[in-house]
């Protein structure tokens, strides 16, 4: 294993995708822009999952599961939606292959499809086509469904996680019977998500909208939370999308309100996908490479036995048997690094490496002492610590470890976040240091997309939270009412 | 909700198709061949998912993704391999749509890919193009790594789970250093899918090897299950393959053996889908609707309050919430059915349609005799029993319900597994009785499919217990050494 990766000042980028590779997370494959998740990184997703599956049963909404394709017609049927998504699709265009006689196997022709398909980028338009047939009164009211599936965007410039051809996902597509219902659900999901980033991955996330030139194609309103990573660049960690009633319309979907009338549904649709592994990568690791946060560890506590003899080993697998079950029983998740093929000094740059948040070193010596020699990847520092209650100042410690990621990301954002109130002082600012730019804007797409071509900053939302505060736009000069958040952004 | 299911004597085929709509499991979707998993099936799914998971991870397995997309001349690497598959294939030739200028929206033959892709049918490829990277020595092996994923097959005849284009599977592909430890991996996957459907699913299966004409495609063994549906028809409900080194070898995967050898690597790959869900449905259901076993059943009680007065509800309410609070602690899903649009008579329709195993009927007078009704699904009883341990006996309840269905289905399949030693009476039995034929055969390719061709039956295994038995090919009177089962099949 070894070192091995660049550091972060050297080359960010680079430092990035050498820890992607080298922490085992996830690899590029043969097909162009797609990647291969290892399993050291699926099992990281896996938590993911897990943890939002349940958070989404808990507000009430059940998975199904809609098709992979999705008929070209149907895409042009949201006029907005299909300028979105139409440059970037991958087409199906036949069923079928031959051998061409000498022994090359190519297209049949004679198996062309009469209607493209489209491999899904989101399903929408599948998904309201197939609610048409599930709604007819206010009863069959709300439908609230999350799928969890794979999604094709034909990005050109791809980088793992962050932005891949394909890429795993959930998507929640939920259908009202009032406009203020749907906006309810539209901000609850956004909470959700908020919570999630903040309290599993150890993200704070700030919670905003999204101004019109980077609301979703087909949305009224994009919800969504936007991560700080360690370059001072901002990334979007999830949206929530109020649709208004843009696809019930576009699919001819209406129900009987109680008052006996026919209206078309309101919707809403929300996800996060493995774009979310980048967001955790980037805003905690460093030059030794992963940090997870010990809610999301597939492994939280590696234990690496010291010995010379196989008498002493025998002792040391006593003690570490013991300690597993304690741990075990406190569902915390335990490996026994007692590979015989590698040496300590190898297994600890291993798991730091993989960001494994506590080590336990134990030797004879610590077993004759009655200690065992407790390591954090968070902080980088050691202690020796008693056996006594060994079990409950790890699981206290892992507590500590999570919360303290938490706030070092916190203190990183804090320190990022500048206001200021002149265009000279933005490109001043957005040079030096980087991070969210809080300022004043006129409110129209042409400034921003000024400000975006003269600098590639971006609005990344309107807080939430933002005070009602008189200024002027920084790039116009015209008056505004409230300040944005503006940022360089992955 | 109502009835409104066609009988299965009347129209087998047509009682499944009632069944998957009216149960809520599953629809056609707008894309030829591929269906919608409504909430409630994927509910049953994913209880099969969880309970897999947990096999596959106890027997050392790690999960993994692998790429959508098969590039065209990965599939050209094995031989027997392509030719299994080339014929029904999704295939992407474009990137990319465009407005034509006139409205519609069209392909964008400028963005053309140089090689297709084809939508992966099966993943042994991509992901031996890929452990190719993962492999050098021995060291490295075993690779035991499993896929949750969507595949397609273009199928030109489809139904609801049974066949469809696109399905959800999971794969595994294992990676090892010699023959004997891929074969021993084949037959240790095998017996976990025995044991889940035997006791999850409640399916009795028959474990065997496919004929050289079943096998997979690329694969040197292929070991399969085997049950039997209510209609006398088998349907293969996993495989496990052991793949030999022809992956290995089409993809150039070699390692170092301890030895200091080089050596191609052996391999196996074993699957099962949601076609499962069409073999549970056919075991177990009846006229009456779904009849689901207990261990998947994602709504094991249902209780259903019979009242006059809200008084009355109100006292019911209570005894259910101290009820579904002592269900829950001993991990019983229930639910509560106390909508006020529905009576009790359409409430036990529809619960019975879904296959709830066991439904809680309870009213003013029950509250006073301290007496419930429960009504089991299996065998449509109902019996008044105390409400004095009631959780107690609800639990045991469900186990006697498991095992019934169990049961039921076995001595159906005893029943149906007649053996011959004629040809005359092989079509008798076929035609009149159906299941499984037990007979000698040949051995040869040529008899299985000379029988499949004026039978339509083939051979579905030759069962891992099959005893050494002198005997004669009922088709070609040549001499044979252990009897094999014949079946028509889903």
């Amino acid at each position: 294993m070894g070192k091995g990766i660049t550091s972060r000042s050297e080359d960010y980028s680079q430092w990035y995708n050498d820890l992607v590779v080298k922490a085992d997370l996830a690899e590029h494959s043969a097909v162009r822009g797609c990647m291969v998740i290892k399993p050291y990184g699926y099992a990281i997703w896996e938590r993911m999952q897990a943890i939002l599956d349940k958070r989404f049963k808990d507000t009430g909404h059940s998975n199904a599961y809609f098709p992979l394709f999705i008929p070209k017609s149907f895409f042009s049927k949201e006029a907005s939606h299909v300028e979105g998504f139409a440059t970037e699709c991958a087409v199906v265009t036949h069923y079928r292959l031959k051998n061409d006689g000498e022994g090359n196997i190519v297209v049949d022709e004679t198996a062309k499809l009469e209607e493209e398909l489209i491999v899904r980028p989101t399903s929408e338009t599948i998904i309201w086509n197939t609610y048409k047939g599930w709604i007819e009164s206010y009863r069959d009211l709300p439908i609230l469904v999350n799928q969890w599936a794979n999604v094709v965007r034909w990005e050109m410039r791809t980088r793992l996680f962050l932005r891949t051809a394909e890429f795993l996902w959930q998507e929640g597509h939920t259908a009202h019977a009032t406009h203020d219902e749907a906006v309810e659900e539209a901000e609850r999901m956004l909470e959700v998500y908020a919570d999630f980033a903040e309290q599993t991955l150890a993200v704070p996330v700030i919670r905003g909208v999204k101004t019109e030139n980077e609301r979703f194609a087909g949305a009224l309103e994009t919800y969504c939370i936007e991560a700080l990573m360690q370059d001072g660049k901002a990334l979007q960690a999830g949206t929530s999308h109020f649709l208004g009633q843009n696809f019930a319309k576009a699919f001819d979907v209406k129900f009987t309100s109680k008052e006996g009338k026919l209206e078309h549904v309101w919707a809403t649709s929300w996800g996060v996908s493995t774009r979310l592994m980048g967001a955790l990568i980037m805003a905690h690791s460093d030059d030794q490479g992963l940090v997870l946060p010990p809610k999301l560890a597939p492994i939280q506590v590696v234990i690496v036995p010291i010995y010379k003899t196989e008498e002493e080993k025998a002792n040391i697998d006593g003690f570490v048997q013991t300690l597993t079950n304690e741990l075990q029983d406190m569902d915390i998740s335990v490996k026994y690094d007692d590979r015989d093929t590698q040496r300590p000094g190898f297994k600890f740059a291993e798991w730091e490496m993989k960001g494994v948040p506590l080590r336990v070193a134990v030797g004879a010596r610590d077993l004759q002492n009655g200690t065992v020699e407790l390591a954090r990847r968070d902080t980088q520092t050691k202690e020796t610590v008693s056996q006594e209650g060994l079990a409950v100042t790890i699981e206290n410690l892992l507590g500590i470890i999570q919360e303290n990621i938490y706030h070092k990301a916190l203190s990183f954002r804090s320190e990022h976040i500048t206001e200021v109130n002149s265009y000279e002082e933005f490109k001043d600012v957005l040079e030096s240091k980087g991070g969210f730019i809080s300022c004043h804007w006129d409110g129209t797409v042409e400034t921003e997309k000024r400000v975006k071509e003269e600098t590639k900053a971006t609005i990344r939302c309107i807080p939430l939270d933002a005070k009602e505060e008189a200024g002027v736009c920084i790039f116009t000069g015209k008056p505004s009412g409230k300040r944005v958040l503006f940022a360089k952004a992955y």
